[in-house]
């Protein structure tokens, strides 16, 4: 059989610098390494190897810059858009940081966390609870996705209005070069006005500038009170009018604010086990608020109630409830996650990952809405997500008794009219997931030639030998 | 006379890009120009112009790049470290954004304003409260200094505890790269993962990457309610502890939270008009905390209240005052304001502006003191600023009736005694004020050879004819 990729030689060097329990060569144990979540990609690798250290990584890094080896870094395998599986020609070796997965450190003064790239989110923010602090990063994956890959997506989340993405939530990076250098940038600092930001460029680099194996995670107080609340409004205007309304009272403790149309709630009691409707009477839309105050229970309570009087006078709610006890919490808080998996029953979803200047996302919604639906009538938008954000999952049901594959064929076609209308308004068509391949043609096609070049030069000035995962976010000459 | 630097066709090809009216060649019209505020730096330069336009700094800034002529960007020419300064051989042509100075647009929906590069801090702040929001940088020097300037520096001041440095305020750039090519990054958007952040690369490169020509800022709520006290407490370590309570109690309602030693409230209640000594003994240390809340006036004064008893019954406290006017909150931030100031009377005064992980100022306080003092007997340490931060104004006067020329002779000598213990601590020795010409050289000894060169091949990538800024913050050859 003839074995694609880097010769059998050169394998056994780099196994030997990780030791052979450390690599993994068979088919089976690799297979789970070369697809992603959602199985759009599928790749191809001749190894996989688990470094102890950072120096184990420079090791591979050196090694693979000599020889011209190409090197997907993979972290929790938890990304969307193939950003960490390797190409299908079976050139790449894959680097996994599953072992250097330490907590180094925990400052409870200085509220900060240090962490191995490899250490699991939810490890980190158990840490943090262990001396009463709050590390805000919250996702789905977080029992499985790792620092190292939160970092290099930017991950947001749902704590993001008030905490920001995992740029606001660093304070200093390890990262190992594509040459095998080692920056050790592990500041702790809140103010270094010291050169440029080499930090925020590897943040986001989706692993085409290195190798982040450590970070310096910033920490935030537990907060003492917690309210959420469903209400029930007439339009995405006036759930915007609520949102400066909250923001207003609230400040800094509104720490969620997101949309969801009658249809999601419809599609969610339908199919989530436990979930019922949360108000008696219908509503166009339903915004899920969450407030978390620093000092006091009672500041939260008082906060949510005036806020939803507020809401009640100026006639932009139409009904709402307070979750009584953690569980009804939970409850609210568990209708709005499950929308995306409730739309699976309903057939084929066409979705889109977007953002828009906050103010701009009911004219957003509405234009794309008439050209959705002239193109494909019966589309049933299930549009919802973070408004305080301006980032909303513009997500498409198939029409009732739809073939699904048909459908599905228009996925490249819907997107083509609702990525310009998003551009139109100033947005984005990746707001959380990054670029990988998913999206690497498209990206070159929307941002200006003198952004991609600039992207290209960084490319080149920090990974000459082009080894550090190819084919990802920029392509290169 | 023999003129230095460019020829006089070439300014006049400069010149006409802008128009005889918005050029500044005679040297009276330059003196103010070519020197900064300590007057460390003095430079010189044939000629000064103020474009009108991004697309006329994009025309002087492609004809300096097609001619090698160096050019220095200047907004509020308040720098500290002479990056707005043009080298001594009068080679450099200066380019003011005074003429830009417009604020483009206010949203106060989506908390965003958009301002050209040249518009004044205080005129941003203003707009801002025009329509109830809070655009929260605050500097001294906020009535002359520019946003671009206030973005290539990263600016700090006395609201970074709450709110961030200028880093965190800003979600979008327009650039003019060296090139003249014109990068148009002005997004609004919170969330957008598309590729890598060119944003926080221009921001603290100090106009070595590019001339920042346009940014859209962050506003914030108005705080509703605001409280100001003064506390005097035994050591660093009990204001340490103080801060960690007040972290856990108020969370991001503390917007500010000072240490000052009893020899600058001496020195400002000697010298500073209307300043009292604020509590009724003398203590070794004061601390001064900033509350502002968002949602009312009552949660701040509950707050402060709150605060203050946990610091009297755990011991931390002496003694506190609580202002009990707008005026008595701002006669005690004049207090703290005039602490550099009132050292000016005491003599010679040998000035850090560091920062070190927070935890870790007691200690790095204490092992600087000795050392200093071992090297200076007598020597007065008046050492104050944003605890919160980890940010120390670490200045020193002079002993009582020494010689002032010769105690000052003494500053490389005591820079070269602090900074050792700055680093070891993991600590930068440019918390705020940036790299310039000032701490240059000394930046390429502290830093990694590693991190020296990737800085140097951006600048190279990002600047290949060597026009943009040179001679500041890092050397290329």
């Amino acid at each position: 059989m003839d074995i694609p990729g880097p010769r059998p030689e050169l394998l056994d060097r780099f196994a030997a610098i990780v030791g052979a329990n450390h690599v993994l060569r068979d088919s089976n144990d690799l297979a789970p390494h070369l697809v992603e979540g959602r199985g759009l990609y599928r790749g191809a690798s001749p190894m996989l190897l688990k470094p102890g250290s950072t120096q184990e990584v420079s090791a591979i890094l050196k090694l693979a810059s000599e020889t011209g080896t190409p090197i997907v870094p993979q972290t929790g395998n938890t990304g969307l858009v193939g950003g960490q599986t390797p190409r299908a020609e079976g050139t790449d070796l894959i680097l996994s940081l599953e072992r250097m997965n330490r907590i180094r450190d925990v400052d409870p003064v200085a509220n900060v966390l240090v962490a191995d790239g490899g250490a699991i989110l939810a490890d980190v923010q158990k840490a943090a609870e262990a001396v009463d602090r709050l590390f805000p990063l919250s996702l789905g994956s977080e029992g499985s996705c790792r620092i190292g890959g939160n970092l290099s997506t930017n991950a947001g989340g749902t704590a993001v209005l008030a905490y920001g993405n995992m740029r606001q939530l660093c304070l200093g990076l390890e990262v190992v070069l594509p040459t095998g250098e080692i920056w050790d940038g592990l500041r702790r600092l809140k103010k270094d006005n010291a050169g440029y930001d080499l930090r925020d460029l590897f943040i986001g680099a989706e692993g085409t500038l290195g190798v982040i194996t450590g970070a310096v995670l910033k920490l935030f107080p537990q907060p003492r009170g917690h309210q959420v609340a469903m209400a029930g409004v007439n339009s995405p205007e006036d759930a915007l009018r609520l949102l400066e309304t909250a923001s207003t009272l609230c400040g800094t403790s509104l720490t969620g604010f997101e949309l969801m149309p009658r249809i999601g709630i419809e599609f969610s009691v339908r199919h989530t086990e436990g979930v019922r409707d949360p108000l008696s009477d219908p509503h166009p839309w339903y915004v899920l608020i969450d407030i978390s105050t620093s000092d006091s229970a009672e500041t939260a309570e008082r906060m949510i109630q005036t806020l939803l009087e507020a809401g009640f006078e100026s006639g932009l709610i139409r009904d709402a409830v307070i979750a009584s006890s953690v569980a009804q919490q939970k409850a609210l808080w568990h209708m709005r996650e499950s929308l995306s998996d409730a739309q699976k029953p309903e057939g084929g979803s066409i979705k889109h990952d977007v953002s828009v200047p906050v103010s701009k996302i009911p004219a957003f919604m509405a234009e794309a809405d008439k050209a959705v639906l002239e193109a494909v009538p019966g589309a049933r938008i299930c549009a919802f997500g973070h408004l305080g954000d301006g980032n909303i999952h513009y997500n498409i049901s198939q029409p009732v008794g739809a073939d699904k594959a048909e459908f599905l064929a228009k996925w490249r076609m819907i997107n083509d009219i609702v990525h310009p209308i998003v551009l139109a308004a100033g947005g984005s068509i990746s707001a959380e997931h990054g670029i990988g391949q998913l999206k690497r043609d498209e990206l070159a096609h929307i941002r200006s030639p003198i952004e991609m070049d600039l992207m290209r030069r960084i490319k080149m000035a920090f990974d000459p030998a082009g080894i550090m995962n190819p084919g990802k976010v920029v392509s290169v000459p």
